[in-house]
This record gives C-alpha cells, structure tokens and sequence, in this order.
C-alpha cells in the first residue's frame, strides 16, 4: 500500500531509526522484526484478520554510507501509545533494548500526541519571568556536597544567592539522607535565598530536588510549594519519565530535568541520539530547562550533539513550549560568556565545581554575574 | 586508613567495577574520580573538614588479564543511599552512566538496606502457593496481541488457563490503548480464567499489566485486586524502579518484572552485568519473578548470563525471598523439558509465539503441560 504522506505526518508516529545489521544479517527483516518487536510481538502469520493494523509498518529502508548501517523509517499507529508516556518509550526501545544495532535518531510526533503529553508548562519565557531575567543567559549553581547538613547547604545557597545566581539548585544526589532531610533541607535552603532576595532585591529562586519513594513525590512537591519553591528539579530516568510528566501536569513548579542514567541510552549505534532523547523526549514529557553533560567538561560529549540537544529544546514543536538548554558538568565559570556565543541567550548554565573552587562562594558567583551581564542584549 | 572487612561488609555499601581505561587514562585516577563523580560532586580540595566521609573509598583496585581492563572496589556509606531505591541508582549509575568503561559487576549489600527495600513479598515460596504448584516448573503464556479487543484477550486467556497454564498474563505492550482498555480487559481476562479454573478445578493466576502514568498505578493495582487478581506484571523500567518497590510493598500482589528497556544498561564494558541487574537488584526492588531473555530465542543473551541471573535470584540474601527466575523471549515448548534440565524445577517459563504458532491455543498448552508434568519430581 502507498501510504498518503498527510496521513503519516498528522496521524502516524513515525520513528526514524539507524540501524547497524551483524554478518549475515538482512537490512529488511531486521526492520520488519522490530516493526513487530515493539507492537504485537507475534510473527505475522499468528495474526489474526485485522490485527496486523497495530505492528509497526516499514515506510522506507536505504543503505547508509557507513558499512552495516542502514536508514529505516518506521510508523506507528498512535493508538499503539495511547497517551501513556512508559508504553511509548515502550514502543521506542522496550524489547529492542536487549538487541543489538538499534539508534533511534528522530521522530515525527503527531500534534495529537503532543498534546497528550503536555510538555513544559513554563518554557523559556515561564522561567525567565519566574527568575526575572530577559535579554541575557540565566546562571544557576548547585548546593553541595551531599553530606553537608542542611544548615550549610541552606549558608550556601544564601551566598550563592547573594552573589547574584538567577537560580540556586540541590545536588541531584541530594535525596532524603540523614545528613540533611528532605524537609529541612528546603525549609532552610528556601529560607536562606528569601532572606538573600530580601537584602538584594533579587528574586534568586531555590529549586529543591524531588526524589524518594515513588508514592512521596506529589507530597515532596506540595511541601516545596509551600515553602515558597516556584521551580524544582527532578532527574527523571531516576524517579521514572511519567514521574516527572505528573509533578509538571501538577505541581506548579517550574521543573530543571538532570540526566541520571542517560548515558545508559546514549551508546553508540544503539539507543536514542542525545539530541532526540535529552532535547526532545524530556522536553515533551515537561522539563522546562534540560541539563545536559557539556562538550569539553567530565563527560565525553562533543559539541555537535550539545549543540543538537540546544537547538531541539528549542526548535517549534505544535503546541509545546521551548525549554531551556542548560549546560553542566564541568563548565568553568570564565568560559562562560564564550559558551554564550556558541549556544546563545537563550541558555541557563550550571556551575558546580568552578565556583565552589574560588572558595569565597559569594564572590565567586558575583564575578560570574558580572561577566555574564556583560553579554546583555 | 586500613578498614575492617567486618565493618565494610556489615556497614557500607560496597560495589565491585570493571573498569576499561582509554589511552593515557590512569586507572587510579578513574576509580578516584568515579568515588567522587557519584558521591559528592566535588573535588577533594573543595570539601570541607569532614565532608569526605560521603565520598566513596576506593578499597582496591588491580588489573584484569584483558588489556586495560581494571577490577575496582569501592565503599560507600549506606547514609549516601538512605532508603531510597532512585537514590540508590543514581550512587551506581547516574552521572557515571555519561562516561565510558564502568561496568558493575557485583555489589556486597550491607543487610540494614536490604531490609529498607524489602525485596519479594512472596518469592518462590508464595508464588508456588498462590498457583498451587509444588515441585515442578511453573508455566507462563501471555495473551497477545496487543490491538486485540477485551473480549478477544478473555478469549485467550480463558483458552490458556483451560490448557492447564500456571500463568496467564498480559503482553507488556497492553496498556491503557482504546482497543483493550485496563480496566475492562483486567475485568474480562480475570473473568475469564476464573470461568475456566471453575470448569477445571485449577487455578491459573491471571496477571494484568499495571503500567500507565505513575499517579494511577495504585489505582489499577487495587482495581486488580478487587477483581480478583492475586498477581500482576510490571516494567520497572517502564514506570520506574521505585514505581515496583510501592507497589511489592502496598499492592498485595505478587509481581512478575519484565526488563523493557533494561538493554541499555547491559551494553558490554559499560552499565550493568545482566545477573547484578536483572538477577539482583529487580528482585531487591520487589520482583518475585524475573522475565529475561532467554538464551537461544530472539535476543543475543548467552547462555552463561542466562544461568547467572536464575543463580542471583535463587541465591540466599539476608532476609531477602529468592524469586523465580522467568526464561523468555523466543523459549520454544518443545524446548521447555530440556531448558528444566538446566535451570532446575524452580524455574516459571514464559511462552509466547510458540504457542501461537500451533493455531489451537487450549491443545498448544495441554501439550506443554503435559511435556512438563512428566519431568515432575
């Protein structure tokens, strides 16, 4: 059957997928296998009439340059998904997951779909009026370390704030320890950058981590609201995608997604581009801002996959909001205003080492600010 | 400081890596760095007087027999982890996940954390009575497809549990699509093989799926269970480790796990030994049975891993019930005798397309029972 393009774009999930086949292997029935893998999971011949309609239907298959690799583009009923974000990642990559040779590189998403899931409820406009920022890069440090108690992780994020950060984070290894407990730890923390707020006339906001027991986490986010939070953080492979989708559809909070346990789904040639997956996949499922491992920093990421994830965090997508590309692990805070011209204004940075190495927090953070605001529109 | 293996084995929290240096890497920079990368997110000069008792403590490290392959031992403090099963991810994997060569392979859990996460609530032993089955293996087949009606999935189900299956559950792919609903295909399927049970004086547990997004789980697990149901399926994967853990713990059913998605952590050199995740930490997290890729079938598992996850799951752990490990994706029935030889009486099989490959579904499964009870003891 020819398929009418109109009817894949708008009503189809179409997933584009590189697929690197093994000695022997056939480019063809490895695409027709996964078609079924991730649907029916049955042969075609224990189909019954009518019930081949939910496999997944091979729209095209072509030679890559590289050896062993092809280009195949596969849709999907989207009724196969329903509007269940674990059964689409489900489809994506579920059984799949255990073979070999299978990246996904794109989607077509049906607006439908989209709109299902909700995306970002704040975007990059949300959060800069939340922070009180336009027109320049958004800054934003970590309290560290875990094992610190929550008065000194509160003292520095006063300092922090003070110096002038826009936003002032948890470590994402901040859970429930004894160390510094989840309530008083943004009780205090919440606290220290009002009082800052207060003597500066800024509006730093506190973005506590919300992790823990699965069936704690609504409560963990009503708690922060309460306290004064307007933003949080969240590492959603941790505490589940859909996780993160409630605690956007719900909260009130504007959400920063950590990439915990990505890199499990970013190997080579088999799981999601990081652009796909961090730019477009955490977007879609409500993180206003991505934090992403940046090029030249602890992990091995180049820069032209940084620079893919920025550019789909922002790229228009029916119905969702832009989201906020935010460039971690190891980025050193004099680098910063270089960094501004590779990936724009539109960028939040997050500083964690580079600062806590000067030593005098606040200082550290003000120089930072300063030649960031240099960078203005 | 020379630590006491009494107190490293009682008291931390120890994990055994592989680690595979790149060229000019040293490897005691990268089991120092890693010890830091997943505790607290600093460099030493960064810490504060006592804040290192966080960081993790490299106990030993030596070379392997393959070129830069490196065996490392690191301790950490259970209070990193706290009782949190995403906390406890993140400490193995999270920010590590980004980098390369890091393969856990073991882990010495200290028994206070064992007893926070709470493992199987039946295990082998409930299972076993649940089903009322002693001393043979136990037989699982899953109806399918999924775009298949509610009524047609009873169908199926009615068939299986009338061929004498211990088990019948829901393909993974069922969620909550338009074509089967939850709701009433849980409540037609549980009808259905309660209908047969009835006839046949058996009683073959039915196993919903519970999926979907995160705030419903418990919803449908209680649905299940007023319908019925004494056991489910669940990816946690899919809806998140913990997501599994709540519902072992509240549910009060028992729980089949199905590793979707758990591919990306089994790549070579990196991520997880398939017996560490799937064998152990499934069943810490509430897993009375274990689905994985059988070797032989449609998935490139061998058969060594294979036999080490069954191993894992069996093996004693304080206070932790072994659970059943669960051979599957592409076992075929006529294998199923032979596959008991080496994986022993304590042993569930999950079939799928081999029995709908015979066409009657009732005659396919009496002739796999039958094939099954001779190897009795």
């Amino acid at each position: 059957m020819s398929p009418d393009p109109r009817d894949i774009w708008l009503r189809r999930l179409q997933v584009h997928y590189r697929l690197t086949v093994g000695p022997g292997e056939s480019p063809e029935v490895k695409a027709e296998a996964l078609a079924l893998e991730q649907t029916v999971e049955l042969p075609p011949e224990c189909l019954a009439p009518g019930e081949e309609r939910m496999a997944g239907r091979v729209e095209s298959l072509g030679p890559e340059a590289e050896e062993r690799c092809w280009r195949a583009s596969i849709s999907y009923d989207p009724d196969a998904v329903g509007e269940d974000l674990p059964q689409l990642l489900n489809l994506l990559f579920g059984n799949v997951s255990l073979q070999r040779g299978v990246l996904i590189e794109a989607i077509d998403w049906p607006p439908a779909l989209l709109a299902a899931f909700g995306g970002p409820r704040f975007g990059i406009p949300g959060l800069r009026e939340l922070a009180g920022v336009q027109g320049r890069a958004l800054l934003c440090a970590a309290a560290k370390p875990l094992g610190a108690s929550a008065a000194e992780l509160a003292r520095r994020c006063g300092l922090l704030a003070l110096g002038g950060m826009d936003l002032v984070k948890d470590d994402h290894g901040l859970a429930g320890q004894p160390s510094a407990p989840f309530h008083e730890r943004v009780r205090r923390c919440q606290e220290a950058v009002a009082r800052a707020n207060a003597e500066t006339g800024g509006a730093t906001l506190y973005l506590p981590n919300l992790t823990g027991p699965a069936p704690g986490l609504a409560e963990r986010a009503a708690f922060a609201r309460d306290a004064g939070c307007r933003a949080a953080f969240v590492s959603p492979l941790l505490v589940g995608l859909d996780g993160m989708r409630a605690l956007a559809a719900t909260s009130g909070l504007a959400l920063l997604a950590h990439p915990a346990l990505a890199g499990a789904f970013l190997q080579p040639g088999h799981g999601f581009a990081p652009e796909l997956l961090l730019g477009e996949i955490f977007r879609i499922a409500g993180a206003d801002g991505v934090i992403f491992p940046n090029a030249g920093g602890r992990f091995p990421l180049s820069e032209s996959p940084c620079l893919g994830i920025a550019g789909r965090l922002r790229v228009p997508l029916p119905g969702v909001l832009p989201a906020f590309p935010v460039p971690a692990g190891g980025v050193e805070a004099e680098a910063v205003p270089r960094w501004i011209g590779r990936y724009g204004a539109d960028t939040l940075f997050l500083l964690g080492s580079s600062l806590y190495r000067e030593g005098d927090l606040r200082r550290a953070a003000e120089r930072l600010v300063e030649s960031v605001a240099r960078t203005g529109r």
